[in-house]
C-alpha cells in the first residue's frame, strides 16, 4: 500500500563547532526516506535533483527499498543547494546561502503506481504544490501528514489554510506553532490549530523533545540525552520519517500507536544528529533501533 | 526529624501579560516552604524579614507547619524587594528593581532545635552563608540540596566550588548549569557538574520540563501542559519544595524515590504558575496533588 514521500532533494554545505561537510545529500524528502526506510515499504519519492545529485545516495535509497519512479532528474540543472552554519550551542542556525536551482520550478508530478498510497507525508514545500499532491491521489489516504514552515505561514498564508483543511497529522517546530496561531502559548497554539483542519498537532521543540496533541490527550517525549551531537540538519525530517514509518508499518491509527510512533521518530532523530548529513541514519540494525526506543520509554518512566 | 529551609523572604512586585500583583510574600524561603509544607513536617525556616512583611502570610506559614523560630525580625526594618516583568511568552522576564534591605546584611543563625534537620534545602542566597548554615549542623544531615544563580556562579566562584564540594543535591536553571559548566552541552554539563561535588544534578528547563542526573541515570520529566500560566515567579522554589518535601517524608533515597520527587516537584511548580504569588500553592489537597502527580506519570506513558 505504500507511504508517499514528497519533498527536496539537497546538497548541503553544513559548519557546526564540531565540523563541515561540503555539498552532501539532504532534502527532506532524503531525510524522511532514509528514516522511513527502517519501518515500512515500499517508500515512494516524488521530488528533483540536478544531474549534479550523488548517484551513489541514489542507489543507497534504492537499496533501501525507495522507489526512485516519482523523482525527476533535470539534466544539466543543478540540485537545491543550502549552506548554514549552527551557533555553539547548536540550536540557533544561520543560513548562508539558498540556491533553490531545479527546486524553484519543481511541480510534483505522481506517478499512476504511487496514487493509491495509503500514508502520505508532504515536506516542507509550497503549500500550493502540497495540495496538488493530495488531490492528486485515486482514493483517500489513511493518513496525510504534512511539515511547513515560518517562510510559508508568513508568505502564503491564505494557500496554506486551504492545505492544513486537507491533512491528519501537522509537524511543526515551536516557533512555527506559535507563528501559526499567533498565540504564545503552545497548549493554546496547539488546540488553535486543530481548527485549521489537522486532527493531530505535534510541536518539536528541538532538544527539549516533542509534545503530541491528539484529541484531548497531551503526549510529552523528551528528547534524547546526547552528549555529543555534530549536525542537528535533518533531524526534524527524521523525526517525521520514524513517525510516519511507524504507523505505515502498523496500520494502527489508535492515540497509543501515534504515541508510540512519536518515540520512534525521536529515535530516528537522535540518530540522525549523530553524524553529518544523511550518514547518522545509515547502517543503522533493527535491534539498535528497538534499544533506542526502550531508552526513551526508559527515560521517562517511573516506577509505582 | 525535620526539613530546614534556608533563603530569602520577599516581597515581590509582579508584572505579567495577565495581570500584576503589588508587594506580595515571596521569596525562595516561602515558596520552598509551602510547597514542602504539603509533604514533611516539621519545616524549620530561617531567613530575615523586617517589619513590613505581612504577618498574614506568617500565621499562613505557621498554619502549615513551618516553624518560624529561625526567622529573624528586623523591627523598622524593609524586607527584601523585587519587581519584575515578564515577557509576552513568559519564558524571560526584566528585572526592574531589586532592593535587598534587609537581606543585604542577613546573616543565617541556625537555632539549636534545627540543627539536628535530617533534610536541608539552600535556597539561592551568598555560597558564603549556605556553606555556614552546613557547617553549623550538628550532624550530617541525610541530604543537603542547594540552589544558585549566574549572580553567584560569576560573582562568587570560588566560594560557591566550596559550598558545592558539601552538598548532595544541586537544583540550576539551563543557563545556570551551562555557566557554571562552561559546556552548552547539558549532559556533558551535568556530569562535570558532579565532578565538583553533588552527587545528584537537576536542570530545571521552565516550559520544558527538568532534567535528572543521578550516578548513570538520567531522567526527564516534562512540564505540564497548562494552558493558562499567570505567574512562573518561585516555580523552581516550588519545584525544589515538592522535591526535597517528598523525599524527607518518605526518608528514600533511591533512584526510583528521587524520580518521583521529581515529579512532585513538577507538579508543585505546576501549581504555583497558575496565581500571582504564592497563592497557587495555597488551599492544595492531597488528592489534587496525588492527582497532577498522576496526571503526570500519564503525560509521558506509553502502554506497551
Amino acid at each position: 500500500m505504500g507511504l508517499l514521500v514528497v519533498g527536496s532533494l539537497a546538497l548541503d554545505t553544513i559548519e557546526t563547532p564540531f565540523g563541515r561537510a561540503d555539498m552532501v545529500a539532504g532534502g527532506s524528502a532524503v531525510y524522511i526516506s532514509a528514516a522511513a526506510s527502517y519501518f515500512a515499504a515500499p517508500i515512494r519519492l516524488v521530488g528533483v535533483v540536478g544531474s549534479d545529485f550523488p548517484k551513489s545516495e541514489l542507489e543507497y535509497l534504492e537499496s533501501r527499498g525507495v522507489d526512485l519512479a516519482g523523482l525527476q532528474t533535470i539534466e544539466g540543472g543543478k540540485t537545491f543547494h543550502w549552506s548554514g552554519r549552527y551557533h555553539y550551542d547548536l540550536n540557533e542556525r544561520d543560513s548562508l546561502r539558498t540556491d533553490l536551482n531545479v527546486f524553484e520550478t519543481f511541480s510534483p508530478v505522481i506517478p499512476p503506481g504511487y496514487r493509491k498510497s495509503r500514508y502520505v507525508i508532504l515536506g516542507n514545500i509550497d503549500p500550493i504544490l502540497q495540495r496538488r499532491v493530495i488531490e492528486s491521489m485515486d482514493q483517500k489516504p489513511e493518513l496525510i501528514v504534512c511539515d511547513t514552515m515560518n517562510f510559508w505561514i508568513q508568505g502564503k498564508h491564505d494557500e496554506l489554510m486551504k492545505t492544513l483543511k486537507l491533512v491528519d497529522v501537522i509537524i511543526v517546530n515551536d516557533s512555527e506553532a506559535r507563528l501559526l496561531s499567533s498565540e504564545p502559548n503552545l497548549i493554546k497554539a496547539a488546540k488553535l490549530i486543530m481548527k485549521l483542519g489537522p486532527r493531530i498537532v505535534i510541536i518539536k521543540k528541538g532538544e527539549h523533545g516533542a509534545l503530541l496533541f491528539t484529541g484531548d490527550t497531551i503526549f510529552a517525549a523528551p528528547a534524547f540525552p546526547l552528549e555529543f551531537i555534530y549536525d542537528p540538519t535533518g533531524a526534524g525530517d527524521a523525526f517525521a520519517g520514524g513517525f510516519v514509518g511507524h504507523l505505515a508499518r502498523t496500520e494502527d491509527l489508535s492515540d497509543e500507536n501515534i504515541k508510540r510512533a512519536v518515540v520512534y521518530g525521536s529515535a530516528m532523530a537522535s540518530f540522525s544528529v549523530t553524524k553529518f548529513g544523511i550518514k547518522g541514519l545509515k547502517d543503522l540494525s533493527d535491534i539498535e533501533i528497538m534499544g533506542r526506543y526502550r531508552d526513551f520509554i526508559e527515560l521517562s518512566r517511573v516506577a509505582d
